[in-house]
């Protein structure tokens, strides 16, 4: 199992070049992806219904052969499992229902599906291609929760945190709690390494980072290892700009994903010679392509290539991108 | 003139109580200025009419006493001195017309209505209140003539950064002509001090940020401190996050305010100790008031109080903001 080059790059070795998958590699910029997402009623539907997500899972992997495939499914499967309703509208992004008394005992019934996603996913893969598993962090799924949808402010979930933080506490709690048994049951299934996704960990003074991003984080990632201690946990704290360093390593977690705003050099000497990191090219760099895309990669490998890095994006690929800008950033990552 | 505390502040001063000023002072959450606003046809005329942009700058010097004035006007005014069409629609923000031809020599005959506004609210200010003149930092503005208004991800401006940069440097290089001739006006009229908003600064890569936050910075504030040499020059490069100390000690800027996400003591040791800094209370505290806005407050005066500082937040008041919390966060600022 350690044999595998992404598990690998996570232990801490370095290779020639680095193992490389990218977030969002199954996705509405692949023709096969969009035929596979229409055979479902809505895309809640789709990441509940483990043929599909397994198949959805699989087709970035026949297509590029990246090291590592990512489990599909969705970060709002938490809330979903602690009963909220939750839809997509079209373009949108998603619509959550209104946050009522939460249902903890039926989570595991609800998130069930993906667990059986895994399961399929897991003896179909390459034998060198690594599973990761993930979900979202609880600062993330408790903005979506609370201000029920996509935010450009996050008034609500700001205030409620600042206003009333044992409130707020204790839905971060229902999270944590919700979110461990999710990645528990993910690795039981055959996931071998786990990403926390703090997509809006970048809106928060220190002091709020430090208690609804880092700490939270702390808890997940340590109540995971106890049952766990082998499976490498990677945290992205989206945005975290300066608070990047606390986070890497008060978090407890084993490696570090970088947005595309983390200086190469900073991160070379402040992160990777504590961690591996992965990362970070800017996603608009592979809707470009061409010149810029290869002058950026070439930056990255040359800053993070002496030290374990794990090439990825800086944030979820984007639906305009050419498929064959994926295959030749793939190339150019193993040349 | 240096008597000011705002000024000595910026020229490195400590006192007991730091100056105070509040981005976005003049704003939706006062009635009176709902009231103004109503007056004018749609909100480029609001700003573009002396009278009122005038009022507008002085009504929150009325109510609470800051100790500074910053001009009213939008960021957008410079796309308008080039002849791109500017609209505002109600609760959705600016929405700007096709990019086509520049038209520079317009220019100064478009913002002359601005350095009038200036001209009018200079001697009307109490003898201990400074007038801050401003304009959008290029990379900024920029974002707003390429997307046509607001954007989440910013594609359009970043395909075009990326993928055509000589051509984006037209844009860029007409953009800080024509705010160098907007600002040097507005020292002409009677600003004291200036500030560049850079609020989308933080949406690009190491390289990037360099070229298109850094350069363009730099370049305006030496074209502006050659012409006035004793103006200070505030820079506001929102969400630089591990970029924010390149910005600083790179860009020429006099002094830089800080976002809500940067850490205070890394603020103090970093930044203060080469430079004044302004900020950076997070301003949904300022919605939520009481205590926590009352700990936030102590803590951004503990951290950064025994340094060069001007109090304010770390963006702009959101409309939503009780006007009482305004006057209770001056007086406890200069408590």
């Amino acid at each position: 199992m350690s044999e595998k080059p992404f598990l690998r790059a996570l232990r801490g070795t370095v290779s020639k070049a680095p193992p490389v998958w990218l977030m969002r590699q199954a996705g509405r910029y692949l023709p096969e992806y969009r035929a596979l997402r229409a055979k479902a009623r809505d895309f809640l539907s789709f990441c509940l219904t483990p043929e599909l997500a397994a198949e959805a899972t699989l087709q970035p992997i026949r297509r590029f052969g990246f090291d590592a495939a990512i489990l599909f499914a969705d970060i709002l499967i938490v809330p979903h499992a602690l009963g909220q309703q939750v839809g997509f509208r079209e373009g949108e992004g998603p619509v959550l229902g209104a946050l009522g008394n939460l249902q903890p005992a039926e989570a595991q019934r609800r998130v069930a599906p993906v667990w059986e996603t895994v399961r399929r996913v897991a003896p179909a893969l390459p034998k060198e291609v690594a599973l990761i598993g993930f979900a979202g962090a609880p600062w993330t799924v408790a903005t979506y929760m609370v201000e029920g949808g996509s935010s450009r402010d996050f008034a609500r979930v700001k205030q409620q945190a600042f206003a009333k933080p044992a409130e707020f506490a204790v839905l971060i709690d229902a999270i944590i709690e919700a979110t461990v048994t999710y990645l528990s049951g993910q690795v039981e299934a055959g996931a071998e390494a786990l990403q926390l996704f703090d997509s809006w960990a970048g809106v928060l003074p220190e002091t709020e980072f430090r208690r609804w991003v880092i700490e939270p984080t702390r808890r997940i990632v340590e109540a995971v290892k106890t049952r766990y201690p082998g499976v490498p946990i990677i945290g992205f704290p989206r945005g975290a700009g300066l608070l990047y360093e606390a986070y890497a390593l008060e978090s407890g977690v084993d490696a570090v994903s970088l947005d595309p705003a983390v200086p190469l050099v900073w991160a070379r000497d402040r992160l990777q010679t504590r961690m591996p990191v992965q990362g970070n090219l800017d996603p608009m760099l592979l809707v470009v392509g061409g010149e810029a895309m290869e002058q950026a990669v070439r930056r990255i490998r040359e800053e993070l290539g002496r030290g374990p890095l794990v090439f990825n994006l800086g944030h979820g690929i984007l639906p305009e991108t050419p498929p064959e800008h994926v295959a030749a950033l793939v190339e150019l990552v193993r040349r």
